[in-house]
């Protein structure tokens, strides 16, 4: 059986606002903490498990994309409904922007805490937190997404053991991150990039086009390699 | 076939007891050690283990709630009998404080040690780790404890792998820890912060107001969503 | 069908080295690295890794207990056989001092190493990491180890999802070094405890004592309460 | 049903990309950023992450080696073709070294970037990252390699719970890596040490063959001690 079209909409709506608010959350909140802050480990580990109890907590209802590129990935491969495509983006769009609003509204109960610190947005030349080019952060983008889509992919069909596969994804989110942060601060999902970007504006609205397009790309790409040459027939 | 009333209480005092431990005992012996402490990424993975290991091993028994607000939350969402809700909330009040007790047993024997250092207390404005206000404060812990009853009740219904929930749900409680341990030290339990702050007292006893509605209110709003947006029918 | 009695006894000196060798290993080499080691908190996952990864592989061949007190433990709460404990005994320590050995070669091929560092003894007063008495060491290995073997024992009956079980005793054991390094280095299992002792001779030796009793009281303190307030009918 | 030959080395070529860009990337792109870096224990999450990801991804295909020691050892075990140790051999080393390629590219767009920092290559000596002999990292890389084996062999057989072998495989990479780092940089896989070796050059082609014997003999010592002393009859 499978849930009506609100109620997915509405765990779509929860699992990204629960990604952005939590990962993005640790970011904000406890990554520099002097001395005791969880730094980038600490902020992979956060993203990876808000999809890992995400995928277990509304996966059931909705699929468990909470990420645009997640959602046009699996869609190429075959495996979701075109018609749904549009909803799925509107609500992660949605949930990722009400994340980023709460989480404003807390950040702002600290004296220090200011949006020119970067909110975690993503970007890359000088906004890089490593200082990597655009050029590194396009490439990095696509390649971790398309194997983000490979893992999806992999891990939800009926050869494989798929009640295990949400530990698998959460977790290859939390690897994407221990290589991506200091590339870009990590995307592979433009919901996330845009709900930062809307709160921060001026150059991250700039950047923005890059956490559309690499996540995207890389996400059909992946989709395309597991239809074509990975899937069971 | 259920247990009885009294080995499942002895389940949650025992649960709680480790919850409580576990994780105040982390932060209070293991953050700030010197060059090798484990920081707030290594307390907040104590208090998701105490939670995962917990759940496994008591859970079979009591359910594994460990925690007032998440009895409440249960309850409401209609998965839980209202007239044991006094008793677990009894045993998990009871658990908690014989773990403070034991804590501050231990680390009395450091000469460093002082219950002027917090006892990992919670707290707000000046007693918050970073300085954030109340309001902070009450929205996280509000939001937090929400998220943590959606995961919970999300995984521990017939259509989701229910053997895969205490790893779902102790991962969930260590995310809330890696967002919220800087704006109140983390609670989203009044059991394990009204342990600490009988024995810290002043200031934690007067703060101690907020870790009870806060977690309660989210853990109502967390049991309503389920109940009556995502459960299955 | 049950394995022999050689070898079950071939999987817990296998497993056992594998524990002293891994956690030890980390410490030892890992730890203290400058800038980037791996501090207390990579020391607590790595002696967690090696059950969690000794149980699913040596497990299913011997059970896996690859220490002296968990072995008690299990014996006490009536889960096995009495007149197996003392050759398990026997290959764990011999199991654990391979390890030792093994560790302390490859330890020599680094100019700065000296046992009189530690090599990962556990200690108590002057040689506990942070200065704890002996009380405060005895009492947490008592409590840890005591829920240690409620840990082994709830998850590994049959109302529990035992296939999870290693998951949930390797992270448990995370957890307790967690806790527990600073205070003595964190034992929990004598083999452990032996193995380091004997290569670094001196106060190690005159501190094992409490790394015998401890565990060992805590083991039966568990099997007793699993067995007689907690068990399956 | 079996996947055809083709199939196969794709998976195999993907997983081994992945391994590579993870685990290397991380430790180019992010252990040593100022503050926030990963560390070791970053890296080493990151190189068993990659495993578990790809095992649970590309394992249901291909069995998911992703190295050429675990294929020795596990055809040194009778659980593969010797036929095709071939061909896994050369896709790996081949999805390595591109994975090695696009690593090159993307770490190139940072202007600090330089291969004479050694491009997370395998080393000895003067090129050990703590100073360790060749004779302590061929030891370490063989005892290493054979508990690998250890874990693959014996939690991918009938009487273990073999959904959860990916779990128990990836993290013994990462239990390996957190031993192993300061000692070689951590390899127990020829084709990950070779992938960067070819960029590197010089010193890291001149060490490369303590990278390949002690993997190598460690897995077939693996492989022999599951096969004869612990594989189910």
């Amino acid at each position: 059986m499978r849930h009506s079209l609100p109620r997915r909409l509405l765990a779509e709506f929860l699992g990204t606002f629960w990604l952005v608010f939590g990962g993005c959350g640790s970011a904000v909140i406890s990554a520099s903490f002097p001395q005791l802050g969880i730094g980038f480990l600490g902020v992979a580990l956060a993203f990876g498990l808000t999809v890992l109890t995400g995928a277990y907590a509304f996966g059931p209802v909705s699929g468990g994309h909470f990420n645009p590129a997640v959602t046009l990935g699996v869609a190429t491969a075959g495996r979701f409904s075109w018609k749904d495509v549009g909803p799925f983006w509107i609500v992660q769009l949605l949930g990722a922007t009400f994340a980023a609003f709460v989480l404003l509204k807390i950040a702002q109960g600290n004296i220090d805490f200011s949006l020119a610190n970067g909110f975690a947005a993503n970007g890359y030349d000088e906004h890089s937190p490593a200082g990597y080019t655009w050029q590194s952060g396009l490439l990095a983008e696509i390649v971790l997404t398309a194997f983000f889509l490979l893992v999806i992919l992999g891990t939800t069909e009926g050869r494989a053991p798929v009640a295990f596969a949400p530990i698998a994804i959460g977790l290859a989110l939390t690897l994407i991150h221990l290589v991506d942060i200091p590339i870009t601060n990590a995307s592979v999902n433009p919901a996330r990039s845009t709900s930062q970007a809307l709160f921060v504006g001026g150059w991250a609205l700039e950047q923005l086009w890059l956490f559309w397009v690499a996540p995207l790309v890389g996400a059909v790409i992946g989709g395309l390699i597991h239809r074509f040459a990975l899937a069971d027939d």
